[in-house]
């Protein structure tokens, strides 16, 4: 549909991109109807931040974004948030996602209201285009009832199959967006592409114009590794590509080198000494090697950058990104008194249901002092004397639970008994931030019964419930039951029940160095899947020796199941982790193992995409 | 020894503290042997960090750090490191460390060589009195050749019993220090001292002056909540601790709520307008509840703080402090280039050990994408074309693991079979960060046999068996044997056999919700100590499904164990964690739940610190 509409606003190549015309991006009639470009001074709202009262009485709390125009926004103050969650985040180690997973976590960032959803990398895999293709289509057109919708980006190096790969998968949302890179620095020119400073600025423009040629009208290109590039080439590199109709220009500190101050500087440069720069939004794109993201992030939204690219939990290679949920919390507590009025869209109240959601899934675990959404961020130690405590919140605290989606537990933080309702369920889930359906709070409903029989169900039990029943692939292999011996003595032994697909029980029997050991054997008896166990993690974050133990664990399928990395351009092993809840340790450790095979084989054939930017040049 | 030498220089009260007086502070005859003060240009060192050529061809790698005067640096552009990781670190919920823990920590971190080791906070408790008494004593005392030796450091609150016992535990080290604090802003004076900003400045001068007259040449003063505090009266008081003694005036970003920009302008603001301040040492301590801390603290430095409060891990209440590992590395990466020439005095070599220990002893752990010290920080998705990934290190690695004491493992990550000998194993052990004594290594080395003769054994194996063995409290209860049976079919059975202190065996058997907790079950009929199971963790993180399991534990007596919360003032229950691997689960989980058993049977027995700056008001 998209598609259709936007063929009508070809843009002519090669003339310069030139300054806002907002016509051409806003096809659709309904655009009448959107909010005026520069939103009224905000009206006072309800406090809902717990902050020093010296310091921010009244944070922002716009009640709309700015209407959508790829290379502008009309009001100066507004940030994009760019989550590049299923893209940067998904390179992780052990991160890999499925399609189901990943349209989960696409409808969780549109709750969260983030500006654009970078989808994937449709050339990785064939996997991976259908994922940014189903994202495109199923949540890249549902629009809110303020005519939000999140653009939807995919990434492709700087060649015409990556770039053609992207846009067949972006194309069918409301506001598609191809993001093409290729590298600027001394370093990365010599080592990794082997090619002179001409040569990458002659690709870079062909293929802006290429992506733009397709009928693609918002384009966004990064110079990798730009906090390394010679600043000269860097200016003349963008401004080329701002001529050659690109309409976002992320400036990436790949290797997370710089100091807040620095990026801060070479933003501030970019956007004094880029020829056309006016025409065109800013990025940034900060690294953690030094645990700096946040600042340098910050410090480009100081310098004029307006679109942040962060993850959720700042997951992704090596030290990861920056993190959403730290630089939308610091615009929102310091953007109007100390950031120089900036604000974003983004609904704080869905972060925790997000963090919880991208953590589950990637298996990419959140330490307890992890900013805004570890589990001690609001956490003291606990006192005997509650009154003691805190006589005034704000004493110690700048940042309401309440504010992120996180209820206030009760001491105990035990809420619910066996006699409990479906209803009490429900309003308890939607307090911890769970928004279930119908069908899935009924498989859940059954599940908290039968643990409310034998003890009291505690928040965290309801949690690794959810984990449990939500957060699971599609079923090949059904556990049915399971049998182990174990101990000091050696030889412990597993049987093992399993049913397929078809309804056919099959059992196995195994011993092995530990019970876990055992009955994975068993296991692999049945369904005879060769992978490696890469991982393997249990936590139980419940008082109570009676708690409920959630497993999780990554596996490697042994020769098959490869993806091309976008940096690197080599491809690479996927990996796919499992969970499992139980309050048995071995019953949760086998529900996870099924899980991660389950995900394997869930996992649609792939293609290996054998062309790299250093294999195969690009037709300039 | 340190006291009777100190004693000779007792400070003349109330006078003024003058400029540096070195003799003042250099009791020692040995003192003449010290390095010049002002350190000569360094001459080139072989490159030791990973880092683009462009950027920091030669990091700065000081041999030697300016001699130790309390009140002044002689080279302008060295900043003292201090490590709070037993004090405010400690302080997370959860962890709790023994004497034993703290004083192997201790020693760590003078092998890292912090130039201040912050023991604890004496008047909490008993136990945190003897622990900061044995580290002064036994770190605070072992100089290495270039005469090094870490102040040790104690905290109190305003008040002159804390001040007391905080200088009776550290009066034993050579270089002792007392940090006093009070809070001084709006927020906190109203609500949580209910006092007035002269009653606050009064006690803060009168107690500075107190611990001076004690004997003790090196007093810091905190001014808490300094981030929100009104600015003139922060120099005011500020001033005012200067003239009655201060050697180190510490601001701490205590609620985590500035931007780096704005914390800069406070240090800047403080060193221009406080009366004094050239006598002393300004320090910073900034939270992370915004991601900032690393920032922040660079920020300070910046503006002329020229001591660093930070963690290992950045552990520590809520979302922690500033982590040790990034603030050092990115001054040893940006230091000479972009942060004016500044440069610290630890060895990076030591980082991943300090990391380590502190992770299995606080039970705290770090995120994969944790900087530096994460399991991903140094870790690429694993290519399948080794040499198409990195043509060149420094493309995408700023820092080498080596540059942190971690070796760079092979694919396999497998180095040693059952054939392997003591020295091998020593080795690899070095490798990987550890270095143990005759006796540790031979115990681990009868592990290491014990599993070499059923697997191959990974690093991540060794990992678990030195965690498992090294970071063991004493022994009250040991398991002898545990048989278990479970499984879906429910009426999980634990049989468990242990050996108390007198050789004793005892055998007590339990049914169960799943196999742990049936055993934990039986351990409770034997042990009869009531206790609550707070947290309960697994991990393997090794490849192959035979891995060895490593599982922690939290638990808290019920009824017991109080110490005192420095900041609240209040009273809070002590937890306890314990750790134990093996390669069947449910021995792993009941060895963890003995050791936490047995480090909670060898706290020693607390009393409780009634008084707090809010109840017993000072005799100032």
């Amino acid at each position: 549909m998209a598609s259709s509409l936007l063929t009508s606003s070809k843009f002519p190549l090669p003339s310069p991109f030139p300054s806002p015309k907002p016509s051409l991006f806003l096809p659709r009639p309904t655009s009448i109807h959107f909010p005026p470009p520069k939103p009224p001074s905000f009206p006072s709202f309800p406090k809902s931040l717990l902050i020093s009262s010296s310091l921010n009485p009244n944070p922002p709390s716009p009640l709309r974004r700015p209407l959508y125009i790829p290379n502008h926004i009309p009001d100066p103050n507004y940030v994009r948030i760019f989550d590049t969650t299923l893209r940067d985040g998904e390179q992780s180690p052990g991160a890999t996602l499925t399609s189901k997973e990943k349209l989960d976590i696409a409808r969780q960032l549109a709750k969260l209201g983030v500006d654009i959803i970078e989808a994937g990398f449709p050339a990785a895999s064939k996997d991976d285009f259908e994922a940014v293709k189903a994202i495109a289509k199923e949540v890249g057109n549902v629009e809110d009832e303020n005519w939000y919708v999140p653009v939807i980006c995919g990434l492709s190096r700087c060649n015409e199959k990556d770039i053609k790969t992207a846009w067949e998968a972006v194309k069918y949302a409301k506001w598609p967006r191809i993001h093409t890179f290729i590298a600027t620095s001394g370093i990365h020119l010599e080592y990794k592409l082997r090619k002179s400073k001409q040569e990458v600025l002659d690709i870079a423009r062909s293929m802006v114009r290429y992506a733009r040629s397709l009928g693609c009208n918002d384009v966004e290109f990064s110079p990798e590794d730009a906090g390394r590039s010679d600043r000269e080439y860097l200016y003349e590199i963008l401004g080329e590509v701002i001529k050659a109709g690109a309409t976002t220009l992320n400036i990436p500190d790949t290797v997370g080198i710089t100091m807040p101050g620095e990026f801060g500087k070479l933003i501030a440069d970019i956007k004094a000494n880029t020829p056309g720069i006016e025409n065109v939004v800013i990025s940034t794109h900060c690294q953690n090697d030094l645990g700096l993201s946040t600042a340098n992030t910050l410090a480009g939204a100081c310098a004029g950058a307006r679109q942040l690219e962060v993850t959720i939990n700042g997951i992704g290679e090596r030290a990861g990104n920056a993190s959403l949920e730290e630089v939308v919390m610091a615009i929102k507590c310091r953007g109007e008194h100390v950031l120089g009025g900036l604000y974003t869209g983004i609904n704080t109240k869905h972060i925790v249901m997000a963090s919880k959601m991208v953590e589950e899934y990637t298996g990419l675990h959140v330490q307890p002092h992890k900013a805004i959404v570890g589990a001690n961020a609001f956490a003291h130690e606990s006192g005997i004397h509650q009154d003691g405590m805190l006589k005034h919140k704000g004493t110690y605290e700048i940042i309401s639970p309440e504010d992120i989606g996180l209820e206030r537990s009760n001491e105990a933080g035990i809420v619910l008994g066996k006699l409990s309702g479906r209803h009490a369920l429900r309003d308890r889930l939607k307090e911890l931030g769970y928004e279930l359906d119908d069908e899935q709070l009924g498989n859940i409903f059954w599940l908290f019964k039968a643990v409310a029989e034998q003890k009291r169900v505690t928040d965290a039990d309801l949690i690794a419930l959810v984990s449990d029943e939500v957060f699971q692939p599609e079923v090949v292999w059904k556990l049915d039951d399971l049998q182990v011996t174990c101990g000091t003595l050696g030889l412990s032994t597993a049987t093992v029940k399993l049913i397929d697909a078809a309804g056919v029980e099959h059992v196995a029997c195994s011993v092995g160095t530990g019970p876990v050991d055992s009955a994975y054997k068993a296991i692999d008896l049945i369904t005879k899947e060769p992978v490696t166990l890469l991982e393997y993690s249990m936590n139980a974050v419940t008082e109570g020796i009676d708690a409920i133990a959630t497993t999780r664990v990554l596996v490697r399928a042994e020769k098959s199941h490869f993806s091309t990395h976008a940096l690197t351009g080599e491809a690479v092993y996927r990996t796919f982790s499992g969970t499992g809840a139980s309050m048995d340790i071995v019953v949760s450790s086998v529900k996870a193992y099924i899980g991660a095979l389950n995900k394997m084989l869930g996992f649609e054939e792939q293609y290996q995409t054998k062309g790299s930017v250093e294999q195969t040049p690009v037709s300039a």
